[in-house]
C-alpha cells in the first residue's frame, strides 16, 4: 500500500489535456513576458533531491531537443498559475505548460512540481512530466510522476497511458504494449528488493493507466532513494520518454474521422474526470480555496475553449 | 511476480461468453443424458485441497439456490468437453456450463477445473467459477480462479469484470466499484503478510479486470495455504458472489438499444480474444492437439452461433 495518505496524495499536474492555442498578439506578449519566469521557476526544482532534479532537467532537455520545433516557445498558462503558493508559505507549486503547434500531433507538454510541508513535520514533494497528443493520432500519452513524502521512500508512476479501451481495441494493446514489450521496464524495476507495487487510492487513476504501467513504492534503508533513482529509475524513465517521442509523438498514424471523434470524446471525459478527482479535492487542502479556485478556473477556462 | 511460469499458466475456463441456447429436442436429450455425468465429474474436484473443494461446493450451491430457476438445468457442453484428459493421463479437466434461460439476465455460469502433472514432478491445479450476464444489463461479470502449482503457494484471481470502458463511462466506475467500496476486499487480503500482488503474464487479462480486482499470490511457510483459504479467501469469495448475485445478476438495469449493441460487441471481442490468448496457446500444450482441437472446436461452435 501507499506510504502516502490518500488524503495527501495529489495527482494534480497529470492527465490534464487543455486544448489551448494562442490566438492573439496580446496573449503572445503576456505569455512571452511570463515564459522565462514560469519556466525558470519550474526548472529550479528547489525541493527535489539532486538525482530527481538531474533526471527532470535531462527529460525536459530531451523534449526541447526533439519536440521543441513542434511546441509553442511560450507557456500557455497565466503567470499566477505558473507559480503559486499559499499564504502561510507552507505550500508552493510550479507549472509549465507548452501547447503543441497546430501542425504537430502534440497537444501539450506539462511539467511541474508541488511542495508542501506536512503537519507531521515532514514534507510532500511531487515532480511530474506529462505529454499529450491530439486526436490526429491514437498513440498513448506520456506520464511520469515522482511522489516523495519521506527521505526513505518514493512513489513512482510511469506509463504510456492508452487512448482507447484495450478490450474493444485488442489490436491497440498488441501494437503499443505487447509487440513493444513495454512490460520489461516494470518487470526490471519490480525485481529489485526495494520496490513494491503501489495502489493509487483513486480507482480512476488505476483505470486510466495501461497494463504495463509502473506504479511502485521504493523504500530502502540499505540503499538510498537517491541511488535508486540514479541507477534504476532514471534509465527507465529516459528509455520510455525516448520510445514515446520516436514511436508515438513523431510517428504519423492513420486516424479516420470517427476515430478522431472517439479519441476527442475519451480525452474530454479524462479532462473532466481529472478535475473532479484530483484538482477539486486536493488543491483547496494544500493551497486554500482562493488559490485553488484561481488555478482551477484558469485550467477550466482552457478546457472549455 | 507469479510463482507459476507464464508458459504453464492457463486462464482457460474464464472470460468466455458463449451464447448458446437449446433449440432442439435432440440437444436437450443429449445434454440431459450427459448433465449428471458432467456435473458430477466437476463437483468431485478430485485434485483440489479440502478447503478449495469446500469453497467451490458452497459457491456452486449458492448459485443453484439463488439462480437455479434462471438457468437451464442441463449442461450446454457436449459430454466429451465436459470431462477430458490426455492420452498419458497426466492432464484432466472438467467443465460444467449452464446457460441462462432467455427470460433471465444470465448468459451462463461456468465452473471447472484443470489438473496436470508438471515436468518438475509437481502438479498444476486450476479451479474456477465464472458467471456472465447478457447485454440486457451492463452489470459486471463474476470471476474466480484459484491456481495452485505447489503446496505452499496459490494464485487467486477474484473480480467483478467490467462490461464498459471505465474511462469513457466514469459513472459506471462510480456505480459498481467506487460507491460499493469493492476495493475493501483487496485491501483486506493484501494486508496479510502471506499475500503479494500477482501480475498475469497476459496483458489482456490485466486489462480486462477491474481496478478493484484481487490478483494475488499467497505463499507461506508459517500458516498453511489451506488455513488461508478457509480464514481469508473463502469469506471474501462468498461475499463477492453474494454481492454479484444480489446487485448484478438479479437487479434489472435500464439498457437501451445502442448500449446493448456496445455491450454485445465488447463481449464478442472478449470471446474472440480469449480464444486467441488462452485456449489456442495453452490447451495443445496440456492436452495434446487432438483433444485441444475438440474442446476448442466445441467452444468456437457456440461462439459462432
Amino acid at each position: 500500500m501507499a506510504v502516502i495518505s490518500p488524503n495527501v496524495l495529489v495527482h494534480f499536474p497529470v492527465i490534464t489535456t487543455p486544448k489551448v492555442r494562442f490566438t492573439g498578439s496580446r496573449s503572445k506578449v503576456r505569455c512571452s513576458n511570463s515564459m522565462d519566469y514560469g519556466k525558470a521557476k519550474m526548472m529550479e526544482f528547489p525541493y527535489a533531491s539532486a538525482p530527481i532534479k538531474k533526471l527532470m532537467v535531462e527529460l525536459l532537455s530531451t523534449v526541447d531537443d526533439k519536440l521543441g520545433s513542434s511546441l509553442h516557445a511560450t507557456s500557455t498558462l497565466p503567470s499566477h498559475v505558473q507559480h503559486f503558493g499559499n499564504s502561510t508559505r507552507t505550500a508552493q507549486a510550479s507549472l509549465h505548460l507548452r501547447s503543441g503547434l497546430p501542425s504537430s500531433q502534440i497537444d501539450l507538454v506539462l511539467g511541474g512540481w508541488i511542495h508542501c510541508k506536512l503537519p507531521s513535520g515532514g514534507a510532500l514533494s511531487i515532480t511530474s512530466l506529462s505529454a499529450y497528443l491530439t486526436s490526429s493520432t491514437d498513440a498513448p500519452h506520456f506520464l511520469l510522476e515522482l511522489i516523495q513524502s519521506s527521505p526513505t521512500s518514493l512513489v513512482l508512476i510511469l506509463d504510456l497511458t492508452p487512448r482507447k479501451d484495450l478490450i474493444l481495441y485488442p489490436e491497440y494493446l498488441k501494437n503499443y504494449y505487447e509487440d513493444t514489450q513495454l512490460d520489461r521496464h516494470r518487470q526490471r524495476l519490480q525485481a529489485l528488493p526495494e520496490v513494491t507495487p503501489y495502489y493509487s487510492p483513486s480507482l480512476y487513476i488505476r483505470a486510466v493507466l495501461s497494463p504495463t504501467a509502473i506504479l511502485v513504492t521504493l523504500a530502502s534503508e540499505s540503499k538510498s532513494i537517491e541511488q535508486l533513482i540514479e541507477d534504476d529509475i532514471s534509465p527507465i524513465a529516459k528509455d520510455l520518454l525516448h520510445f514515446w517521442i520516436e514511436s508515438c509523438a513523431c510517428l504519423a498514424r492513420e486516424v479516420d474521422a470517427s476515430e478522431r471523434a472517439y479519441l476527442a470524446e475519451r480525452d474530454r471525459v479524462i479532462k473532466n474526470k481529472t478535475i473532479e478527482v484530483d484538482l477539486g479535492s486536493s488543491l483547496p487542502r494544500l493551497f486554500g480555496q482562493e488559490i485553488a479556485d484561481r488555478v482551477l478556473d484558469a485550467l477550466k477556462e482552457y478546457y472549455n475553449k
